[in-house]
């Protein structure tokens, strides 16, 4: 088998085998194949395509690329879910200790964030002494005890993807479905996952931009899920505006606080439930999903999620003050009102400009060893549908020492994001 | 610029600026855009086309990219000639001498041959003591002198197609009508031709299936030759048999010399006159088409041509002598006769099985290094639409050394090559 022969294939839009698949990935990652015929395959794929079958093999194929972890001395139900990203979404830390304290055991591995805002792992810093760095060993003991635990300790997990991650980066190979479900498919089974939900955005703050790009990457995923033998379920939802109120590390910390404290946004309510839901039926620790919602639901107001929080904070070693002392957490010392020019509904929220804002402020970075602003962000006050009066306050920026120009510039960012309209706007679904 | 956005606007199907193809080869000539890049943008362009504009942009870019030739200071008129590439193609070899009989100056840079048989510096070097190097200074000055000059010596031409090539060799992007066109008229452009008239072939021995994918091709060259400033014509030509009856360095050369003292096959003398009088008139040493096939008819005729080869030979230090005997040629020592099995015409004569049979009898090579056997090639009786007797000699296989198994296959891939029938068959249309 030679590499040219299949990227020949490719490009006049045949069919790979298993072994194919698995001869490309195998010796792209051990070096055999070389960037510059992988990527002529991948640009290859972005025109002809991969069928279902072919998208389970690459994903397979990434999965044996490197450790697999095995949980099933722990539980047969391992959780994971996965959202492709988007602007205040907290959904991990108010679901996980949900999932916890219901039964579901939870191990997840989460990265730092590139861009707009931190990744989880970022998030859960904010949390004084927070430990994020597991080993193996701390990691599968805290699951065992506790059912949950979250490490940015990656295993070699799916090296091959990491390698064609950043080859497909900067060869403008990224938005093939096929390609982006590999990726994301893989990296949930690697992690030893056996039930894995995933969270599709779509939306200007999204890399899809359309409910029907989602609906098309989620059936994918669904597929390959079945191809694989694993229990993959979707949730496609809007990334138009926020979800919840809060953008930026501890500021979305705190909300996840109050969250589970019952004071919810209405949206991250919705879908964490939702995600929550099909996680216990997933896992038959719900006989519906109607039931799933209920068990759910109380878990929230009875507290059992919180204390799971706790818990959870306890055994990495946070400070669990935190959860009725947020004068804890590093906070912007500098605050920026922004407020409305006029009477109306908010019609526009746009999830990316207040993302671009809030990373302007310092919530974000652009390389991995860029320091981030634990207490930097963007809490909002208003949300696409509601009413304001002239001179409210819409949304609050946090900040510390930035340059007066950054300052200007996340200022003029988020009096861009919304658009007040005099007639009544409906909220908008979350959920499609 | 980044090229990362280049690529995705070709994937796009976005049109370049002649600033971003420039950007793209001479950053990718200078090492600063990746294999890995180039590769991406290359199955872009096989997937979105490049528009006659970018086309000759890119043409233009590559004669850029290293030296370029200059006979401005001898002739206003230097002619080239360049076949996309065919079996028993010894086209230069008798055009050479016709066009600089008639006063054209040629100034041919030739390349040794990969695959099947030899390229025309191979043939030339079947002569003793033809020297196929020269220095710069010993071409133009036998160019200044006798007209006429052949060299295997390549400057600096183009040395971004040449790192483009190789980088589609290997990653099936090779097969692109704009790629093709830059890539030729780019190394004849640099050559310093002013006047080039292109051998499109098609068929099964050539790299073009179609006539029409060799007229699309054609079309594109002379559209980039009028953009670039530069006479450009094109023969459109088959390549379903052999050109010409001997395949095989030697017998190409003796082959020559039959034609110009006058005994040659018709589909060779066909297209050899027909592109004579195309640089003729280009060059205005013709009025018309019809006077350059005259001209070049007599120059044939008169013994001129041939005077002009001995002279060319001599110039280059070979031996004049093998023009009147052949024995001084090597040639294979063995030799095998392939027979018809019964009485009827010759329907196929697949060049490409002609050409598979030579080259395992020695005529070519698989690597720039590897050796090759002058003496080794196929002579041909018999051509598509002749009758043949049974027991008739179709072809003689020459070798010399070789294993039994390379022997048998050559011999079983020569009888592949033909087809007998009852019906009478039509010489077929050599031009297109």
């Amino acid at each position: 088998m030679r590499a040219v022969d299949l990227i020949q294939k490719k490009k006049e839009g045949k069919e790979h085998t298993k072994e194919e698949i698995n001869f490309l990935v195998e010796n792209y990652t051990n070096g055999n194949i070389e960037d510059y015929q992988m990527s002529a395959w991948l640009m290859a794929v972005c025109f002809q395509g991969l069928t279902d079958e072919e998208t389970a093999y690459l994903t397979e194929a990434f999965v044996n690329s490197g450790d697999i972890l095995d949980f099933s001395s722990i539980s047969e139900n391992v959780a994971d879910k996965h959202s492709t990203g988007g602007v205040g979404d907290k959904v991990t830390l108010v679901l996980i200790p949900i999932l916890a304290t219901l039964g579901v055991y939870t191990a997840k591995l989460s990265g730092r964030g590139l861009g707009f805002t931190g990744g989880t792992i970022d998030k859960l810093e904010s949390i004084p002494n927070f430990k994020v760095e597991l080993t193996n060993e701390e990691f599968f003991k805290q699951i065992k005890d506790i059912k949950v635990a979250i490490s940015g300790q990656s295993p070699n997990l799916t090296p091959a993807d990491g390698k064609i991650y950043a080859l497909r980066d900067v060869t403008a190979t990224v938005d093939n479905k096929s390609l982006i479900c590999a990726s994301v498919v893989s990296k949930k089974i690697a992690s030893g996952a056996t039930s894995i939900v995933l969270d599709v955005k779509y939306g200007s703050g999204a890399f899809l931009k359309t409910p029907e790009k989602a609906r098309e990457l989620a059936d994918l995923m669904v597929k390959t899920g079945k191809l694989l033998n694993r229990n993959i379920d979707v949730v496609i939802s809007s990334m138009e505006q926020p979800l919840g109120k809060n953008v930026g590390n501890s500021l979305e910390v705190i909300e996840s606080i109050e969250f589970l404290k019952g004071n919810y946004e209405q949206d991250l309510y919705e879908i964490t439930l939702d995600i929550s839901a099909k996680t216990l039926l997933n896992c038959k620790l719900a006989k519906t999903y109607e039931e799933g919602i209920e068990k759910s639901k109380k878990a929230i107001e009875d507290g059992s999620a919180l204390n799971k929080f706790i818990e959870l904070v306890k055994a990495q070693g946070g400070n669990t003050d935190i959860v009725n002392d947020y004068s804890l957490f590093a906070l912007g010392k500098n605050k920026k009102e922004i407020k409305a020019d006029k009477d109306g509904y908010i019609k526009k929220l746009v999830a990316l400009d207040v993302a671009k804002s809030a990373k302007l402020l310092g919530a974000g970075r652009d390389k991995k060893t860029d320091p981030i602003n634990y207490g930097a962000g963007i809490s909002l006050n208003k949300k696409i549908g509601d009413f304001v009066k002239k001179d409210e306050t819409i949304m609050t920026l946090y900040y510390d020492e930035i340059t007066n120009s950054k300052l200007e510039d996340a200022i003029l960012s988020a009096q861009n994001s919304f658009v007040i309209v005099d007639e009544k706007i409906e909220k908008p679904k979350l959920i499609y």
